[in-house]
């Protein structure tokens, strides 16, 4: 198998990322390594040894994806039996060209606590915490959005990676049978009705999940979850919360759907 | 200012990391607009027309990353007024010619719920929110990491990240002054030493964290600050725990250099 490189001075999750994809167009698989922080001359030729080392045993060179700001650390790299991309400066004299203004690479560009946004983020992951499943109920004025849906339907992971990726402070609520009864939107709830947010899912998945946690509890059976999915959207359609099923999606493409519907102004690019 | 766009058939998630890594070399200010789920042919009518209309006061066009598979739309949106950058294809010739192998593009390649890794990183999550603060002492077992350090030093955030990022199943446990009397591991976390990494913080900064929990309190006090801190440092230094200094570092940053020391094995890429 060929081996995969994601090297940077840096975390290298940018270098991860931007490799993943390139490689997911290719319907092979590799082995992956990634090696972050590497900020000196020593640790990059070690580095250097590792892919020299990497080849297959078919002779297949080692792929390897970089990002670097010191020119010495990419020489060195460049300099490996290993196949590089550099895709950091590949549309970097494009971009110059068309705005006028010459780069100023610096390291920890991105993924680094001096990031405007950090801040926000971690209060954010910290008031997803304090706010999950309706748990604080007087702190709803500080949300960004309010997340409802019922129990295991995907509230608690959205919130965190609205918190984590994009500095969204997402409190959630579960709708319980009681609440669902008449059709009424909780008391605790009614002044923040524009922040509501619904999820739904398919019965069978929510029982197939509720199962992992209560095996052959009431609260898992296809009836009860058959029952509070068509109780939720009944309420979702009764006073018009906006609502997506979460079935079919990652907490990625849920989160990325919801700042599309909502308009909701994040805190980091 | 200038507005640079980021465009999709999915989350557009790696369009902005890419877009967003790119343009960080450059000390310029963009506004910033993400399209994901841009599916259709009519959808994408309307991206080309919000872009032709983007161009700023200067007559400044926006630029444009995107991630498309249906040339279609590619095509739509490369007839817009934005200077655009495809960045998922500009090695994939190369990458073509090196390893021998046709492309198969697929839609949601990445971040959605059918990558093998998705249902361990919610699991991961839910782990780590079980087992958060010490909260269940009985499941260690299971960990992939024990994080432990005094309360608010950053073992919460990074124990999510780990999980949401890499399917990493990461317990926390607070150290507490009591514990660290007479420099022993808890007997709870004894059998399982080798998951055990630290986390250490500059007291000044954990006493700032702190003091915006419980203002003027004891705990927040840099006194008792500075001795939790020499006290956890000892402990680490005693049983050889791993540790590092979290306070200039982010989630992302603690979380890259506990997988680069400890070596543990990431569930996603």
């Amino acid at each position: 198998m060929r081996t995969a490189f994601y090297i940077s001075d840096g975390t290298a999750i940018t270098a991860e990322v931007f490799g993943h994809a390139t490689l997911s167009l290719f319907p092979v698989d590799f082995k992956n390594i990634t090696i972050p922080f590497v900020e000196t001359i020593e640790k990059a030729l070690e580095v250097k040894n590792q892919i020299d080392k990497a080849i297959s045993s078919k002779g297949e060179k080692p792929l390897v994806f970089y990002t670097f700001v010191d020119h010495e650390l990419t020489d060195i790299i460049n300099s490996s039996n290993g196949v590089c991309y550099d895709f950091l400066t590949v549309f970097s004299d494009q971009i110059e060209k068309e705005i006028q203004v010459e780069p100023v690479p610096r390291t920890h560009r991105t993924h680094s606590i001096h990031e405007k946004s950090y801040d926000f983020r971690i209060d954010a992951v910290n008031y997803a915490l304090a706010n999950d499943d309706g748990a604080n109920l007087k702190n709803y004025d500080d949300a960004d959005i309010i997340l409802v849906g019922v129990s295991r339907s995907g509230k608690t992971p959205t919130s965190l990676y609205l918190a984590l990726q994009y500095g969204i402070k997402a409190a959630n609520y579960p709708f319980t049978d009681d609440d669902m009864d008449d059709l009424k939107i909780p008391p605790a709830l009614l002044p923040h009705k524009k922040k509501l947010f619904g999820l739904t899912i398919k019965p069978e998945r929510l029982s197939a999940i509720r199962n992992e946690r209560l095996a052959n509890s009431k609260y898992a059976s296809i009836k009860q979850c058959r029952i509070e999915v068509r109780e939720v959207e009944m309420l979702y359609k009764t006073h018009r919360i906006p609502y997506l099923n979460s079935t079919q999606h990652s907490v990625e493409e849920i989160s990325a759907k919801i700042l599309a519907e909502t308009g909701l102004e994040r805190r980091k690019y």
